[in-house]
């Protein structure tokens, strides 16, 4: 059955988004081929077959499933007999925590830290929506945002500090093999990786040891995106 | 084989350890007795023999294990045939995970709402220590600490919102049934109930509806140590 994956594209071709780096992480670790079918935020009218505007998107015939976590579950269930994502039923349910942490502590503090350099990136027809819609999250002119990004590094460091633990203590997330767990949080270090005009992490954190064995999985699979500052 | 846990103590013969609680609910999970000997600050000289000076520690037979991770890890690779704490290597690894992200951002969170509040039930002898190493600890008198309560709230609620979408998703942390993920936050939860005088859960908190089923586990063990502040 073909699948194709439905994600967010920039300038250079760049593939910026967290949530459908998890889900291209999930195809390989599933062994699974994928049709990846790239969307910008002004042509959306391609995915309202979905019912809904978010990217990633995933279509394996006819089934159709949005939300990355949900699709992560589908293809768990889907294919059994295909490597395990999560290796059981408690990790599954520990995966979903960190899923709701990236999306509640991680994602928003990175954010914050990127989003004026990511326009610079985005499509230009992408460019008056990417602005309207962050400027009234953030409720600011995003130059405004980025004049007090000193003030945003400390929710970040916070949320560095149990990644970095736990990778300083253990290969992985999920112990000394690759889980879903690594790739949620994989997919938000690779987007400032691919979009901040600044590296994030230090060269000595063990986080970007960590972040550097997720990029060679899968033969480079991580590696092959460009970063938009070489190291 | 007999165990023997060594917690601290406050007044009232409470046991206010979030990190002994995650040992108390272990031991429960995995149906093994314990006789639990209670420390005070002030009679460290009883753990000497551990080589260090902080609790839980455990004593099985001749074996000395010390740190509430190492501890569990013990008892699951001790007492393979008992029901297992984490349900898998990749549990076992997103476990670590909760326990470095509780270490790091939801006891901080937690003991700068409660600790102006712990002092009064920490046991008499204890009193001098228990100030000296706090008011070190954060740069300020309690009192100090206590008057400015209010902005600590955020950190606190942002902690609380990935526990709050997975107890939303499903009932436990673990998924399904409770495993060791749930027992470390459990523990940090457990602790402000002992020990704060107001409670710091709203009753309608999804949160609140976990701590209680958490409450309920093993025959309402954690439940039989009564809050401070009546629900």
């Amino acid at each position: 059955m073909a699948i194709t994956l439905y994600e967010l594209v920039a300038r250079e071709d760049r593939r910026l988004s967290p949530f459908c780096w998890r889900t291209r992480m999930a195809l390989k670790h599933k062994g699974l081929e994928a049709t990846i079918e790239p969307i910008s935020y002004s042509n959306k009218e391609r995915i309202k077959f979905s019912g809904q505007d978010r990217v990633p998107i995933l279509v394996d015939g006819k089934t159709v499933v949005t939300d990355s976590w949900r699709i992560a579950g589908y293809l768990e269930d889907t294919y059994p007999k295909q490597p395990s994502l999560f290796g059981g039923a408690s990790a599954r349910g520990e995966a979903l925590f960190i899923n709701r942490w990236a999306d509640a502590n991680l994602n928003p503090a990175i954010i914050r830290l990127i989003v004026r350099e990511m326009y610079d990136l985005v499509l230009p027809e992408d460019r008056d929506y990417f602005v309207r819609s962050r400027e009234a999250r953030f409720g600011m002119p995003l130059d405004q945002l980025h004049a007090t990004r000193d003030q945003h590094w400390d929710a970040f460091e916070r949320a560095l500090l149990p990644i970095r633990q736990v990778v300083s203590e253990q290969p992985y997330i999920c112990g000394t093999a690759p889980g879903y767990g690594d790739y949620i949080v994989f997919g938000s270090l690779q987007w400032p990786r691919l979009m901040a005009a600044t590296e994030l992490l230090k060269r000595d954190d063990p986080v970007y040891a960590w972040r550097e064995r997720m990029l060679g999985l899968f033969d480079g699979y991580g590696r092959s995106a460009p970063a938009r500052t070489p190291g």
